[in-house]
């Protein structure tokens, strides 16, 4: 089968092409008893394909009846129309069947707010906006599985349910069967849903060698803001013997060449959202994708901060500080305008496992930032000394119990380890451009919000 | 960095190759002061590179100490050993690096049972066996992706928290915020981990043209069995515009591709489980891929099993029996001698959403079974005539209220509609040859069995 993207497609399209079947649904419908204009969209790609029905042989109250949204398959001959807008039609043969929409079709027009859409989760990548979102999303997880197994990476599935809550911060979800007082997993065991691969990923690396998960990961905040979900997807490699330096420059060329092949993949997706973001998505991204990474260190982002400290809400630059938005964008667009990352931040608002600098303050950890929304990726080499990471995580007062076969790995052949964690749906808006992360994932959970 | 398992498949490896790093870790060790062998193993193969230290720079202490599991980063020169068991060893120049194992590290041996390798998924990927069964389970997962890559199919991720409980059988999985008594997603709604992604496919092939999901379900199934967990892997492709007939060709075509790329990778592998398992595991994987598929009728099946029914268990062979897995392996494996697709089962046992036949009891599904297991693949064309779902789901006392999102996609342009699921891990059962599922997936859940 032709898809509607391969046709439009076709470079050199001279001659007709005869006896091309279209399965697709209708985008619009006008004309006449004499002439009726069809585009059809197939879901290949946000463009539709024109067809044309003239001619004694169709029914032409059956065309006029047709609405937006029905269903459609027409047979027919691919013609050139070098002075249109489309560079191809169609001049249909035979209408082959349809299915029409109900009148109650809620999708009755392309100016539909966001906001009602996201009440219509089941519908909405049915409007060139949202399809043009899932289509790249679609393509974007694409294009990291091929990134790893370009790269020779494993591809693990951590748990979902699991007795171990990553980070020990942060809310998670419990699970429980339905039918019984009794505990599914056993009596006292906790279960939760995962807040991070990370911890499994470590395990399999150690053996592996390099592996990657990319599965949903889960936290029960109840931050109702435009960048929270309750279920998001995590891509997170961990690499045994990388450093923090082969982490980094791994984490850029994942990014830039993920980046690359989707825009290749998605121009028309890709220049109406341009189009209708209306501030520069194109350019940033072809920026980025051009752009050398700098690596800077933390002391030195503060030195540049501080020159220009006014500017900021939180004027409070010195050592310790937790970079926010605010910092992290003068940094990436004013001070380097290129992708960064900042690299050895102090170790009290980082996370236990990450290792330990000679310094005694500070951890081997990395945020990459980028020009037009700032941080995309978290990451760090491991702490792998054993000693220092069971003091740290007694520090923490967090329950060494729980946590004991992941520190015993240091002690089984652990000598280097390091990762990083991508949230694929801040990813996604970073391409699409979309402003509410809710947009970028077909079927959104958040506080309050379980629709389907 | 070249792995080892670029190394050993070099075909023409004649000359020497001086300066190669290896990174890995320690598979055995043995010999004396002057000269020591030590197998390295880096996680890309389950070959190990033999490594041959010798000569007064060695500490011949250091050296005798390091044991099975320690991580290792050598340099040396490759040479080509033809009358070796490995066509290739290498000299070693210098050891880099190394971090020794604890005396407690718990893999002391090649030969642990399986059931105490349960009790450490952390650890037991780091054995022959299973390293062998998780590098196939990978590359499984990486060759799914890829075949849906190539057959323009778009990635959809359906929800994992859903209010919808898929078929409306089984049991299910709640979900709740663990800090407070109020229901996270709302008061009074219901929040459970989904059993399907099939539906919210239905969503999203009804303009996107064709999907597939690949993520984890879940169902509080207390059976203890070799073939249940509460946490597994599914991969439901869902095509528009596609009959059953397509639908059973597009799983044929994927399975015997994906197993055939699978076995083109994983030769030395698939070479130990066949001689680990020692029932014919490439002969029978050999032959799925390499025979066609036969279709053959529920009402045809029947006639070949009432012929010998005295054999079975459950003799008693009439419209309407549920085929059980004496009755699948007996047509596949005797009857027909090659994977076959039984179709148009009675609807009484199969789910409300599958299209009703013209015959008013069978419905538009299919069963692929293969020898040696069974069912792999379960799919159906959709009902897509809404009064005759409706009514299908009133009969069944299915809660409409909970479904009329779903139900409603036949009143919004779904002319036609077919998918099937494939539970991965018993695709990975299928390949690797292991008899039980805990076997197949890194972390496994099960009723009273939530291990880190």
């Amino acid at each position: 089968m032709n898809s509607i993207k391969s046709i439009l497609l076709k470079p050199n399209f001279y001659d007709t092409w005869t006896n091309v079947e279209i399965k697709g649904w209708i985008a619009s419908n006008r004309g006449n008893k004499k002439i009726r204009f069809i585009e059809i969209n197939d879901g290949s790609t946000i463009s539709n394909l024109q067809t044309v029905f003239k001619g004694e042989k169709f029914d032409a109250e059956v065309l006029d009846q047709l609405k937006p949204g029905a269903a459609i398959i027409v047979k027919g001959t691919l013609i050139a129309t070098p002075n249109s807008p489309q560079p191809i039609e169609m001049s249909v043969d035979e209408l082959v069947s349809y299915k029409n929409v109900d009148d109650d079709y809620p999708i009755q027009s392309q100016e539909m707010k966001l906001e009602t859409l996201r009440d219509l989760p089941h519908l909405r990548h049915r409007t060139t906006l949202l399809r043009a979102v899932m289509l790249i999303r679609s393509t974007l997880a694409q294009e990291v599985h091929k990134y790893f197994i370009n790269n020779d990476f494993h591809y693990l599935n951590s748990p979902i349910i699991t007795s171990n809550d990553g980070e020990g911060a942060g809310e998670t979800f419990n699970v429980a069967d339905s039918s019984s007082t009794d505990e599914f997993f056993g009596k006292g065991k906790k279960a939760t849903l995962g807040v991070t691969g990370q911890l499994h990923g470590e395990s399999y690396a150690l053996g592996m060698n390099r592996i990657y998960t990319f599965g949903p990961t889960f936290r029960a905040e109840r931050s109702n803001t435009k960048r929270h979900l309750a279920e998001f997807w995590m891509i997170e490699p961990e690499m045994a013997f990388y450093d923090l330096k082969d982490t980094i420059n791994l984490a850029d060329d994942m990014l830039k060449v993920v980046i690359r092949n989707t825009m290749a993949k998605h121009k028309k997706e890709l220049k109406f959202l341009d189009s209708y973001t209306n501030n520069g998505l194109i350019e940033r991204l072809k920026h980025f994708t051009e752009t050398p990474l700098k690596i800077v260190e933390y002391t030195e982002a503060l030195e540049k901060l501080a020159e220009v400290k006014d500017i900021f809400e939180n004027k409070d630059i010195r050592y310790g500080l937790d970079l926010g938005s605010e910092h992290e964008k003068y940094l990436t667009e004013k001070v380097y305008n290129a992708p960064i990352a900042v690299i050895n931040f102090p170790k009290d608002f980082k996370a236990f496992y990450m290792k330990q600098n000679d310094d005694n303050k500070s951890v081997a950890s990395f945020d990459l930032l980028v020009p037009g929304i700032g941080e995309l990726i978290g990451g760090s080499q491991r702490e792998t000394d054993y000693n220092k990471i069971v003091k740290r995580v007694n520090e923490l007062k967090i329950d060494q119990d729980d946590l004991q076969w992941y520190l015993d790995l240091r002690r089984f052949g652990q000598m280097m380890s390091s990762g990083f964690g991508i949230g694929f749906e801040r990813l996604v808006m970073y391409v699409t451009g979309m402003d509410n992360i809710r947009d970028s994932i077909p079927y959104p959970r958040t506080t309050g919000n379980i629709r389907m």
